[in-house]
């Protein structure tokens, strides 16, 4: 699975004080962790109600991150002048996070997507909200790779998140966005899935286990990308586990590996 | 799920210690604390290769578990005797775990299983040795809900056991053990299915995520009973979690009262 490390994320406080502060020993810490948790990209989100701030706070960010590991990055945003700025400064093919089919969102970014060697992110919401089943979720991911493919990105270099629900409001949730998975993988067996999984237990208790529950489900039906906290107890263990349990790890390899 | 707690089994050295002098209160102790953490049955295992022994270990133990708990016992023996003497002691309808194909088994236990008021489990063995496909395991469950069935069970009062191998030596193994569970579940709706989940971990090391990602995976599939042991941390909250991710437990009733 391709492991984006979510921590470096504005709305998290500590990260939103250390940005304040121009704290780079914080931020710099915040990405080692994750990188030696297992962490494959580092998401990177500079979010900033304050005008032009936010492209500032990416730069800075970036500049940080770079100079402390040497994983790639994601550049979270839908600020079209922070996407540009991350994007440009990324010293390794980074991810795009996010596109969606919102028209607004659509037009701004798909030029950038264009131009910059780069994965993307599509989330399958649109202007319409966020779809719940199989079949919405099935017409937006086709309309997204329709868009993306036609801007020069390669199925492989597209990443869809299935955009996951909480079931604490709808016990259907778990297995609507599982389904959309697996229809997903069987239609572009190439392409990357995933997304916050964690949305899945929003307004439950002891969340972990609902999350561990559900990647474990998500992985099984063809999920490969998730934005996770590696540094949370457990969790490696527990996609690395899924990812076997599901006979997507000959001999257990990569099990016995992160065990070690 | 219906939960069984597997602790109370000769094989454990601590019981076979705890057998072997008496000791009436260990015995108490480990009936208590499953049943305290979420055991609905608990299973009853006396092996012992001296003559005769088994029978009187069996009694014994049925004697400590039920002064000391409410919980139904599983009678976990394929001696004939031991069997039915388990059967006959228990105050609340049992289950006799287990019947195999295997003719010898078949032909000891299918009269014992007739005379008492008792749920069976089914394990999908034969002659023939384990199977390790869907198509052998549906034939192997066919012919033994047949025979079942013919002793006058009712189709809710078995418990299939799919037989769990392990994903070190195959790495196949985890899917076709699931996808036999789909194909059970969707044959018999009534019927109950499950067994040693932790069998799949066989050979590998820390093998408990390996557990909580198969055990979410075959809750998924189908599975509503298990044979585990509930004091291991966190493997009761996974199990609830994965029935409410698998749209299992509306409104998340289950597992919100189980994280309270």
């Amino acid at each position: 699975m391709i492991v984006i490390g979510e921590k470096i994320n504005a709305t998290r406080k500590a990260i939103a004080a250390a940005l304040e502060s121009r704290d780079a020993e914080h931020i710099a810490a915040t990405a080692v962790e994750q990188v030696a948790a297992g962490a494959d990209y580092l998401d990177i989100n500079g979010g900033d109600p304050r005008p032009g701030k936010e492209v500032e706070n990416m730069a800075w960010l970036i500049e940080v991150v770079q100079a402390n590991t040497d994983a790639p990055i994601a550049v979270d945003s839908a600020n079209p002048e922070a996407v540009e700025a991350g994007l440009s400064l990324a010293k390794k093919k980074p991810i795009l996070n996010s596109i969606s089919l919102e028209a607004e969102r659509l037009e701004n970014l798909i030029p950038i997507a264009e131009k910059h060697e780069c994965m993307v992110v599509g989330l399958l919401m649109s202007d319409g909200g966020t779809p719940c089943g199989v079949d919405d979720r099935m017409e937006n991911a086709t309309a997204l790779v329709e868009k993306l493919t036609a801007a020069g990105k390669k199925v492989d270099e597209i990443i869809i998140d299935p955009c996951f629900l909480t079931i604490a409001t709808d016990i259907n949730s778990g297995r609507a966005v599982f389904d959309a998975i697996a229809a997903i993988r069987k239609q572009w067996p190439e392409i990357h899935i995933g997304g916050g999984c964690s949305n899945i237990s929003f307004g439950l208790p002891k969340r972990k286990y609902v999350n561990f529950a559900a990647l474990a489900q998500a992985i099984y039906h063809g999920m490969d990308a998730g934005i996770i906290n590696p540094c949370v107890p457990d969790i490696m263990a527990i996609i690395r586990a899924a990812e076997a349990v599901a006979g997507q790890d000959e001999f257990c390899m990569n099990y016995v590996t992160a065990m070690r």
